[in-house]
């Protein structure tokens, strides 16, 4: 394919974009196929000779689309969102035509730099604390990573590192092996799975600290558990602390857990995967305070900032803790700017693509009141469909509705409740996922699309009720 | 910004990138910029209302060309080639509008079932022993990853699991901690800073095994370092074998390698990240020999097979092996076909993108002998480089050109070699960089865009024995 069909088939690509994004609510939420469908679809071996575009375009509804769960359907409320929007898919097309791999300033400085400067404003968005900002001298900055799984490892990574060169400093006896045997980090038990997953991929020491009845880690649950560590003789470095759950959207409460940490020299990492992005408004920037004593921060551009995946900022008060833990230069990667940027030593990959665009392009497109605006809109939605909920007495509210996310089940039984959220799935109008609080079996409510208005969740709500009702018709009484 | 505006603004943008490709060597291929050009071009925050997409679009060209290295000029040989190609770009646009997450498989069924039968089709095209590949009842089968360096993290990460598991197993009052204080993993002295970097991560001890004249590990210098190693108590587990070094394309002899590995149950990967793309022709398909001993594999289709960043290929025998080593499944994610595959468990972060279509697209649109003819070209001009600089007495070459890439230096000191590479680098008509072979500064010429002819690299040639005219004239007699 030469520039002038691409210039050809881009334009179809476009409008089929659009078209598919405008006409999105027509398609099923989530699919109807069986494991293994697409196989039989396709040939066994890619084609020995090139194929017309005509015939790859055709499977696209033909082989692609009828396995696909829509995830900017204003029906899907299940997980969280994840971003999608004209602007940052605008500036990926960009993206790719640019193709460089920024893994050193020199690699192509617009990368770098753009991703610095988007990471202080981004920064500023959100009020964090200064000593997070690169500005000109700054010692803190941010960076893009793909992931918040990436931005926990790099950040426990970091703790590890930096706790074993702090206590060989004053006992250069003790073994790098012998002191990580001894680490052991924290998270709530509400904490994502990549949490643990972090803990087992750094070979450390990773425990869950019990949270309060609104699933929030307090101050004292954590000093409890320190104490009893410190006395078998572990060492505590790492405190991951959660802003918005994944099950809930419970927050833990940082503004005790902080000071504990910074009194205890324990590294405190805040992920706000989902929640993060609501920080940028004024009325939920409270949500955020205790910041302050926090050594690194993460949340998802690509959840609820409009920027696609993938697009997970990082902070860090001290660059050098991050880049010290993994610096490593090759001769071919040496050049004349060395100490201007190079984002990889922040990162597990080295390869990185220009990803700051789609910040740029959905910031300056949207303004800061727009991406305000889009937030507000999915929290109302949210706390519509938690009145609808309430006004049903059948139902409960399962956690307090905070941001975009919905806890709630049938009062009754788990059993009840996930034949209640089979029938939702299998009906297929709507798409919902469920979680586990305190024992119980809860469905999830999370307003995921950009396009989900008031009659969509009017519309999920008068569906779930109707199944409910025709459930607990079928119940001996 | 609406349907109806993305219509008409990425239809600009297609037309905008293929002007951008069409003339992209009319532009500098290496940037004027000194570092921190771009803060005082833009705002230091983002804008409170929405800015128009003019303003936005107009921004392209004042403040990022100016600052890009375009690594798709054919006057770019820096590095290794990153992939860019019209059937890509067109699959990224698609994946950016579907923008499901695909962590499971019921997250969107379609992006985890095309990505499992390309890597089929891919390790088909490369003739991959049977048991790499998935088909429907194998143990196998493979993953897209990121980056290489993510690949060589989750195969030594899989390695410590399996040999922990292994030991305890037989000991089972042996901690864990133990085991792994007394592990060691080993590469080549001439492999990739991300090997190195994957043991950092990993808390493993990693030692480099020294290579012979032409820059490959032989089967005899690991057999030493393992009795070295054994005697001392240690256990090793894991070898990361390099086809095609990062410095001089060198390949690792695993037809040896192998038998031993097997032999000593010790894991072996093969990094072939650059050179992995040739294998799918039958005349370097020999390079792979040995695989058949290997228990992970991967290689970049993303740098040399026309398929846009990130793309890295990584096929196991046996699943069970990467799956075991960081399965965690929360209730959020569980489905009602948890068996039919989850990527998500195979690599570090735990969202992914719908990249398998950049692969269909190209491979269909290519055909098996389009990507063949263009693996072949870029060879051919390797070696068309390498007879000018053979017929040029002042310069000699530095390790054997198999693929792409050509090693050379003028006869003299390292001072000189670096002097010319500065004078290169300055000039700014073409982009090199160096790597250090044996002691040696050496200069690297890949052959990397997809637009490079017979014509740019005589040119590149003419312009470096000019360059290197005038260094030497200005040297005493």
């Amino acid at each position: 394919m030469d520039a002038a069909e691409f210039r050809r088939r881009g334009k179809e690509m476009v409008d089929y974009v659009a078209d598919y994004l405008e006409n999105i609510e027509k398609r099923q939420v989530y699919p109807d196929v069986e494991p293994g469908y697409l196989r039989s679809l396709i040939p066994e071996e890619a084609p020995e000779e090139a194929e017309s575009y005509e015939d790859v375009f055709k499977d696209i509804e033909r082989v692609i689309m009828p396995g696909v769960t829509h995830w900017h359907s204003p029906y899907f409320y299940a997980y969280f969102p994840t971003a999608n929007s004209f602007p940052a898919m605008l500036a990926d097309m960009l993206c790719g035509a640019i193709g460089c791999i920024g893994f050193s300033w020199a690699a192509s400085p617009a990368c770098t730099e753009l991703e610095t400067v988007m990471l202080d404003w981004l920064g500023k968005m959100l009020k964090l604390p200064e000593d997070f900002l690169a500005g000109t001298e700054g010692r803190g900055g941010g960076v893009i990573q793909g992931t918040a799984s990436e931005a926990t490892l790099i950040a426990l990574l970091a703790a590890r590192s930096k706790i074993v060169k702090l206590i060989q400093a004053d006992h250069p006896d003790r073994s790098e092996t012998h002191i990580i045997s001894k680490l052991v980090a924290y998270s709530s038990d509400q904490a994502h799975s990549s949490v643990e997953r972090a803990g087992l991929i750094g070979g450390l020491r990773m425990k869950k600290i019990p949270t309060d009845n609104k699933f929030s880690v307090r101050g004292d649950a954590l000093q409890k558990v320190l104490e009893e560590d410190r006395a078998t003789g572990l060492i505590p470095f790492f405190f991951c602390a959660t802003l918005g759950t994944t099950p809930s959207c419970a927050f833990d409460c940082v503004t005790e857990l902080g000071p504990i940490c910074n009194a205890e020299k324990i590294w405190m990492h805040i992920d706000a995967a989902y929640a993060g992005s609501a920080f940028i408004c004024p009325e939920f920037r409270p949500l955020l305070n205790g910041i302050e004593f926090a050594d690194s921060f993460n949340f998802n551009p690509h959840k609820w900032l409009l920027v696609n995946f993938d697009c997970s900022a990082m902070w860090v008060k001290n660059r050098s803790d991050i880049i010290g833990a993994f610096k490593m230069e090759p001769l071919y990667l040496k050049h004349d700017h060395q100490e201007s940027g190079n984002h990889s030593h922040w990162q597990i990959p080295l390869g990185r693509r220009f990803r700051s665009l789609k910040i740029w392009f959905v910031f300056r497109m949207y303004g800061l009141k727009g991406l305000q605006a889009y937030i507000r809109k999915h929290v109302g939605l949210a706390k519509e469909f938690e009145s609808l909920v309430r006004a049903d007495q059948r139902f409960e509210i399962s956690a307090d509705v905070v941001l975009g996310l919905v806890c709630f089940r049938l009062k009754g039984s788990n059993e009840l409740n996930e034949t209640l959220l089979k029938r939702i799935n299998n009906a297929r109008k709507i798409h919902l996922v469920p979680c586990q609080l305190a024992g119980k079996f809860v469905l999830r409510f999370a307003v995921c699309a950009r396009t989900t208005e008031s009659r969509h969740v009017q519309e999920a709500w008068c569906h779930i009720s109707h199944l409910a009702s025709e459930l607990l018709q079928e119940l001996p009484h």
